[in-house]
């Protein structure tokens, strides 16, 4: 709640046409408690002004409270210990939620393991990860309308599953090569915490790369793209700007193909999809046209052999790689148009 | 030693040139001793490959070790405390001291009341007091030469303490007005602490005013400038870059002054100051100019009616504001040219 | 239409709710024409998936198309020039303008000197100035419902008379001082052309004074304030941002006034402007707050004397600076709530 | 002259102890004539105070000022044209050359094509270029120290070639499966062109790919680690930073290797080479540590199966990529140390 992306959501609610009249309720985490109730605008004071901002407080989390105010969805960004805690609890009370956090992300065990979650009932959590969906709008969008429990994708991986899957769920990718992610996102996506890499001395005018090898977006790239741990290798980056990611992807294709049947599959698998904008190869998208914006902006160049194809992909991690993704998602579940409150 | 002023003090020290056969010896202060000796690059990794830089140490701090190497000066770049605590332990050890912190700026009691020093011998410490040299070059510079302790200036105060001495001191300044000095920073001006106003979030792509009214370094402005507390006023800004500050200063004349004559103060009053370069009216300094260099670049422009100045004033704030001037200092304690190792 | 107030006003157009059935029609200036029809997202891709966007174009201006589209209200984003040649017609027409461009901001002759324009009669043009509303929501509310013809204020002049006009209209400030005004405006305040100031490499890690003694937005401030020349002195500095002002005010007041006098002042006279945001004593506004919305936030310090006041003021000036403050104006033009569209 | 790495260029000759008594003679190109003789600091204001700076004068270029001045090495920072045509003329007055410009890096005619060059005579042109040695210190050592016509290589080359050199020549790196370069540019690598890609507002809080299959630093790549077209794929990417590159390597093993293998590679192959830092893995290089100094900062990571790479490699694309590699060269060419004036 205190967080960038709890911010943006918070905005994002507040503005939406559907609920003007039903302001969203805001709670807390545990470890908050003890300076709750607190005004809203006290942790995001840009939200003063906004329609029902100035008069919401953050208040102590309770479960009676919840069903007292008649919460129907909850969205969750917290920690992924937390959300793990939580959602059982949620949903035995009729609550249906969106959880931000990677908690419930993964089903491979093993691609769960990066976040050490202790389960209290391993029965129930295997029952209920096998239920969550993944929420991601443009592949799992009649699935998430009718769930109970939506996993929305972090802000990497957004980025790189919207570029690749219309390649690989096409079979046109050799993936003998391994594709290539090397991607670039803004300073906060790395959170709120006050630890060296978060400042600006060691940000600005730089750029580095981290967590080779390791990143833990990694396994849900593998689950959505239905790949093996060897055929795809992501590197990400701390730009020295606020917000916005973009992946650089490099994919050898199985065999020579034409720049118009590459731009057909793209165009096609997103028809429907009003929050991904195709461009036209040559263009490619940059951080600059999706910052502040609901949009996943992708556009491709293929080599002069018709064999190798570079994809760029843009969105600003804090909407489209969370915020935005979620309210999305509860247009869905909510039968509302997916875009309500989003352009 | 670990703060930004420290690792631009020890890059100026490595490659200065009197000092290539005897490398500067680097201590640590108490507080980091439990970590230290450690390799000077694990703090400073920019500085490796300068000549030393690979082989020296961050030693724990003693009074023996600085004799045993025939330490003749002392840089301190430590909190007011520290260096309150220890120049009296170094001048008693025959050792000269450029203390960079504003321990022993202000001989003024009152002023010095903001930094809560509390003194251990208040005899000895009012003796000391009255000894130290405040350490701009351009003003002391005799006085310096021959200091055993010297006082090193904030960074904000010597960029409105070198655009104003050259009026203030022509006895031009109508003060009855008061002198607005509006004043901006880049982030490093903040040190190194992990707290929320040095964050890439909070200061990227932003400004703020801060210390309104209150900032530290007004003493040093009144007793530079010989003004009394309502004839100036100081407002700092948080700038977002990493380094340099540009101050802008409004000043009244007591008299209708021509062009020519305001520039011929400045120009005669830096004739003889090799690292203050006074611009042309109506060109004006720019930060982009200043940075990473030992310079402080002055400018103004006369209103049309010849009665009010705009004064513009642009150092490096860990340069010319810290560790530049610093080494400027100890060239004139060593009886070497003020500039050497500094262009 | 092609600079970035325009892509703003266009972007906030699009999204108004009163206007989802009637999409605004997009029309270009005459220089423009070769070009011209454009589809409006070839100008400013950023708008791509907004509603109506990806259908609209840019026309090549004609009354004709204006009558046969019924067009009630123009915008006009374009040089000072041509909006003193085309408001005349414009009204004759029956259309009703708000003009961006500085050419029907300043009844005094005298100060609208810098705009060097040339009128074709000299008795109409003088006729419809006197008719001219300046376009600022918070004073001349009233006025704007009822306006034929009004002038959009500059960027700089909003955020500097919304913080200075509570404090000048009670008479509490001591003019006999001068204010001083030391604004602070990202890059996109300077437009799209293709100059050496408008380059990264210029404006980036920097900051620079310019147009001291000279800027054209002085005449607004002495306007609309009822200042004398030498009452106010305003110095623009460029911020490497691209979007923002912060104005930093220093004010003398009459006699010592309590804070509270001063917070009543500014929450009394700011009691029924949604888009003005007065924040409590000692708090200040930053930039990050501002960016992106329609608001105007303010506040102050007052000295230790009760004399002197720091006021400090913050707009987006491609908003409230400029596009969103027009369709402010628009909404009181139309009879609608102030805010529509743009919270 | 004018841009930036004639600037740096400048800086780094004014400074250097060797030229301390003989400052270097500056020269304009054919079409900046008109405005020639010009001050130094006209063109750069940030040079002032340094040794002979203020005195020193750009005159229109002639070769009999050069011999006059009895120059033995020029820098030519042309167009790549202009250093084709003046070229042989300089040679055949004695005066060696370093040219900055891409007119002489590449050997292989096809690779050359994309400068499209046109040579007055193809064969002495053919014989110049076979002499021309690819100015990399730390490839080409001993042949720059006697070479006439030195190509100094470009900013993109240079941290690409230096990260791959060491595992290319030593047959570890699988080439069927290809080595991504994904490299990201801060934008003084663009020039100082007046284009809307170098405008602040472009390039701020953003991040693009451009030149995607077509950059023309393509060649030197394959020239200089000998590879086949399909076996490296470039991607640059525009950075919103002033300076500094970044490029993020992707290699496969021909084997299963140890990381310490893989580090005594990197190690052993720059033993000699002041100018290259290589880090411990799984310490990476960052672009601030590189950023104004005249390094190459490389490290590494290695996958947990031991077969792919992620090389890192950090210059600043003005001094390592341009003046300071240059000045490297004359150092080798003149007989001096290799770091002299540099570090």
């Amino acid at each position: 709640m205190s967080g960038y992306a709890g911010g943006e959501l918070a905005r994002l609610l507040l503005r939406h046409p559907r609920l003007l009249d039903t302001p969203p309720v805001f709670v807390g985490r545990l470890g908050e408690n003890d300076a709750l109730p607190v005004a809203l605008t006290s942790l995001h004071p840009q939200l003063s002004g906004l329609p029902h901002a100035d008069e919401s407080t953050v208040a102590a989390f309770s479960w009676k409270q919840l069903q007292r105010e008649s919460v129907d969805i909850l969205f969750m960004a917290t920690p992924h210990e937390q959300s793990r805690a939580w959602v059982p609890e949620a949903l035995a009370h009729g609550i249906r939620v969106i959880d931000l956090s990677g908690a419930w992300r993964l089903q491979d065990e093993h691609h769960r393991a990066v976040y050490k979650l202790q389960d209290m009932d391993p029965a129930l959590a295997a029952k209920l990860q096998s239920e969550a969906v993944y929420g991601s709008p443009e592949l799992h969008g009649p699935a998430i309308a009718h769930a109970r429990l939506v996993a929305n994708p972090g802000c990497y991986a957004t980025s790189i599953i919207l570029a690749l899957a219309p390649l690989v769920r096409a079979n046109i990718v050799d993936l003998d090569y391994g594709i290539v992610c090397d991607a670039k996102s803004g300073v906060s996506g790395a959170g709120k915490s006050l630890v060296p890499t978060n400042q600006f001395m060691y940000a600005a005018d730089n750029l580095s790369a981290y967590a080779v090898f390791g990143h833990r977006h990694t396994g849900e790239l593998l689950e959505q793209l239905n790949l093996a741990q060897d055929q795809l290798q992501f590197t990400p980056h701390l730009l020295p700007i606020p917000r916005g990611i973009l992946s650089t992807m490099y994919v050898r294709l199985n065999e020579r193909l034409a720049l118009e049947e590459i731009q057909s599959r793209f165009d096609d698998f997103y028809t429907n999809a009003p929050l991904v904008r195709v461009r036209r190869s040559p263009q490619l998208p940059q951080i600059q046209h999706v910052v502040r914006t609901a949009f996943c902006d992708l556009g491709f160049e293929l080599s002069p052999d018709g064999r190798r194809l570079v994809v760029v992909s843009c969105i600003d991690n804090l909407l489209k790689g969370a915020a935005s993704q979620a309210v999305q998602n509860m247009n869905l579940m909510a039968g509302w148009h997916e875009t309500e409150g989003l352009l």
